[in-house]
């Protein structure tokens, strides 16, 4: 990548894209943490993960828009490359870890049983993981070829996880109550959405897409994707928390907790 | 150690798993302090000091990346000595809060009697304090020979506590409930597993691995050992408390905590 490419519009405004990713994620972070004792205890477990994804999403943010800053000097009015090179690997260390929790955070709103739980949660996160550690070789590669095979080794993970979101959490959505089906399957759909994102943008420099538009176009969608994926997601995750948590206030009669969400 | 051995793309993968390290203990020590009230409030001291344990390690990760980013400087597309060291130590001041600490963590989630706990955490502890005290001359000392002597005293309390932990801990592993039985004994290997690296790596200098792949390999490995045994070995903790809360709750009559981990 090279940072000269971009005009001191395009270098800003990515910058302030980062610090706008920053922002976000912390700020839903709060959110999720100041929120945690308003679900019922059964809850709370997914709502910590939901916070704990966007916390780590934001300190990513954070070293990005530094790494970002000082990847390139604007002081004489263009970007002149300083030769510190932009951390594009931060992504990757960041979605090694968020990735895999944010699809136990849903796994642990739908409250299945211990042991579907737990394989459900080995087998997607597990899958995640590999995802992750399998684009790695080919984003820090210099050849085309070797950023291809890497990209379709990944994709491998990629497709089995989509898969099992859309048929094999199917039966299960079933057995969530009414209130909630349709959030868990707009939360799916979200993650579903915004994750065909990244093996789009990841192609681009093997179609030539290099210049200062395709980094400015690449950054500003990684993080757009990345605000959907987790900030975005974890509210309907929280929603779907609360209301579940006001069915089990109503069975018990007590009063129910927050009640206009 | 000499950081100009490294290509550029070794230097940033170690960079990047130093800020991982940072991003895994920070968050598990999230993850343990927002979960500490929804496990038993006999659990509690187990749960804090498993997040303490991450805490110092995050803290010490953070310190080693930033020691590692100021040794080189890669701004030329190689990596240039600085001549500001790097600064291996703070592995050590880790280790000697965080080791005698994770095993206290472990006989506390245990529940021993009061005597026993005692006993068992002041000679466990102990002994890893001093393990860890005798591995720091060799670690700082510039002869090949200082090195082995105090590779040799340090294995000492090394083979103790693995010792004790497998021989000493097994029957008190006896008279924990059924559902956790398993996790306690998961545990203890992840201890012993993670820490087997630690004394061979040691070694390596003395046995010419001192280029490039030989620090590259021996930072992600310290790195992947810290991680299993403080943030895995943490949720296990974690998951070994909450299921001992659940069935105090259960015997008590009172509605279960969270279920399905």
């Amino acid at each position: 990548m090279d940072i000269a490419t971009l005009s001191i519009g395009q270098f800003s405004f990515v910058q302030n894209a980062f610090s706008f990713g920053f922002a976000v994620m912390a700020a839903a972070t709060l959110f999720f943490w100041l929120m945690k004792s308003e679900v019922a205890p059964e809850y709370r477990l997914a709502v910590v993960i939901t916070g704990l994804v966007t916390a780590v999403a934001g300190y990513h943010y954070f070293q990005i828009m530094t790494s970002w800053v000082s990847a390139a000097d604007t002081s004489t009015g263009v970007v002149v490359a300083t030769g510190v090179p932009f951390n594009q690997a931060y992504r990757y260390v960041d979605w090694l870890l968020t990735v895999p929790l944010l699809l136990i955070e849903l796994i642990l709103v739908m409250r299945l049983s211990r042991s579907e739980t737990i394989k459900k949660s080995t087998m997607l996160g597990g899958a995640a993981a590999l995802m992750i550690i399998l684009g790695y070789p080919g984003e820090v590669s210099q050849t085309g070829g070797l950023r291809f095979v890497f990209w379709v080794l990944s994709m491998i993970p990629f497709v089995y996880i989509v898969y099992q979101l859309v048929v094999g959490l199917k039966s299960s959505i079933e057995s969530q109550p009414e209130s909630v089906k349709n959030l868990v399957n707009i939360a799916i759909y979200l993650v579903i959405g915004s994750w065909l994102f990244y093996p789009i943008v990841y192609l681009f420099p093997l179609v030539g897409l290099t210049g200062g538009a395709a980094i400015t176009a690449v950054e500003i969608g990684y993080t757009i994707a990345d605000i959907v994926a987790k900030a975005v997601f974890g509210v309907f995750i929280f929603v779907i928390a609360l209301r579940k948590s006001k069915l089990i206030n109503e069975k018990s009669e007590t009063a129910p907790a927050t009640e206009n969400v």
